[in-house]
C-alpha cells in the first residue's frame, strides 16, 4: 500500500443530464436520485484512494438549496479530504448548470464517511491524504472536528435505535 | 384542506428484496440505493399527509449500522411526525430481515424534511399531525428541537456553500 496520496488522485467528476424519468411533477430532480448519485461518486473516489472495496458508514446531513431542472446538467465533484485508520471522509459538491444560459448554482454539499474493507469484510488501513490547494487544506483542517462529531452522533443514533426498535 | 391528520394516515411501508444488481462486491446493499429508497418512501408519506406535490428540503445525517445482504428483505417504514407551516418531518426506520432465519436488524434511522409545493412551485400550508402511539408522541415531542437545529444548520450550509463556490 502507498503511504499517502494527493487529494487530486481521488478526484471524481460525474456530469449527467437530468432526464424526465428522474424528475417529479414540477420537472425537478428527486432528492433520492441525487442522494444515489452522491453515494456513487463518493464510493468511486474512496476506491481510487484506497484501491480497496469500501462501504458507506454514514452520510452527514444534506440541505437541498436549489431545485435541479429537467434538461439541466448536474455535476458532482468528489475527493477524499481526510482519513482515519480505515475510514475516509469524502466531500461531494453538487452543481446544476442550465446548459442553454450557462447559469450555475451550487445545489448541495455533502460529507460521507467510507470505510475500506478487506477480503474478510473487516475494516482495513488506508493511505493518508496530502492536501495541496486552498480548498483541500481548508477541508483537511476542519475534518478532525467533523470526525469527532460523528463519533458522538453515532452513539446517539445507537441509543435512538435501541429506543425505536422496541416500538 | 383537512385541519389535521393522524400519523397513522401517512404511514408507508415498503418491503423489497435485495437483488444482486443492488449490491457491492461483498454482496451487501449500496448506501446510495438505500438513500434512494429512504427518499422515495418519505416522499410518498409526505404526499399522503399533504395531498400535494412535495420536494425534499433536507435529509439529516444517516448512520449505516449494519450491512444488508443480498437476498435479505429490506423494510422501510415512514410517517409524518411533525409539521411546520409548509414543512413536514418524516421519520424513516430501516430494518433488514434474513428471510430464512427470521433474524432482524435495525439498520438505519432517518429524518427528512419535505416541503409541500403549490401549482406555482411555492411552499404551501399542510395539515397538522396528531400523534397517538408512544412512538409517535415521543417523536412529536422531540421534533421542535430538531427543526430548530436544522434552521441553524441550513445557515451554516449556506456559509459553506459561499466559501466552496469560490474554489
Ligand atoms: C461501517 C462499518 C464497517 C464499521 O464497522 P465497526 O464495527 O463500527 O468498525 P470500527 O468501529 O472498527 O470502525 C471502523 C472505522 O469506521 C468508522 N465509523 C464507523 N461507523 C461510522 C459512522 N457511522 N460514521 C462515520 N464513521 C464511522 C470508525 O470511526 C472507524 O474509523 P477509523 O478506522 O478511521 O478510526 C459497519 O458499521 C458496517 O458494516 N455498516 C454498514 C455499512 C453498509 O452496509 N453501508 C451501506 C448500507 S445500505
Ligand atoms: C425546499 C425549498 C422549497 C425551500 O424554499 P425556501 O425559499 O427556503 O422557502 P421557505 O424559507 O419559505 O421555507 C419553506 C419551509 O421549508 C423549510 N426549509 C427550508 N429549507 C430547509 C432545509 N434545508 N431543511 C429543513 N427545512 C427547510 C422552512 O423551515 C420552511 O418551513 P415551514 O413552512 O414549515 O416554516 C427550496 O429550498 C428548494 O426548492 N430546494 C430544492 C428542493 C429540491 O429540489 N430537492 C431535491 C434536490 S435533488
Amino acid at each position: 500500500m502507498e503511504e499517502s496520496k494527493f487529494c487530486s488522485e481521488s478526484l471524481v467528476v460525474k456530469t449527467s443530464i437530468v432526464f424526465p424519468t428522474d424528475t417529479n411533477t414540477y420537472g425537478t430532480l428527486f432528492g433520492g436520485k441525487l442522494m444515489a448519485y452522491i453515494d456513487d461518486t463518493a464510493a468511486i473516489s474512496a476506491m481510487r484512494h484506497a484501491r480497496r472495496g469500501i462501504v458507506t458508514a454514514s452520510t452527514d446531513s444534506v440541505d437541498f438549496l436549489y431545485p435541479i431542472h429537467e434538461g439541466n446538467a448536474v455535476c458532482l465533484e468528489a475527493f477524499v479530504t481526510y482519513t482515519g485508520t480505515s475510514s475516509m471522509e469524502v466531500f461531494v459538491k453538487v452543481t446544476a448548470e442550465d446548459l442553454i444560459s450557462g447559469e450555475r448554482h451550487l445545489c448541495a454539499l455533502s460529507f460521507l464517511t467510507m470505510v475500506a474493507i478487506d477480503e474478510n469484510g473487516k475494516p482495513t488501513k488506508v493511505p493518508k491524504v496530502i492536501p495541496q490547494t486552498e480548498e483541500e487544506k481548508s477541508l483537511y483542517e476542519s475534518a478532525k472536528e467533523r470526525a469527532e462529531a460523528r463519533k458522538k452522533r453515532k452513539k446517539e443514533t445507537e441509543e435512538l435505535a435501541k429506543k425505536y426498535r422496541s416500538f
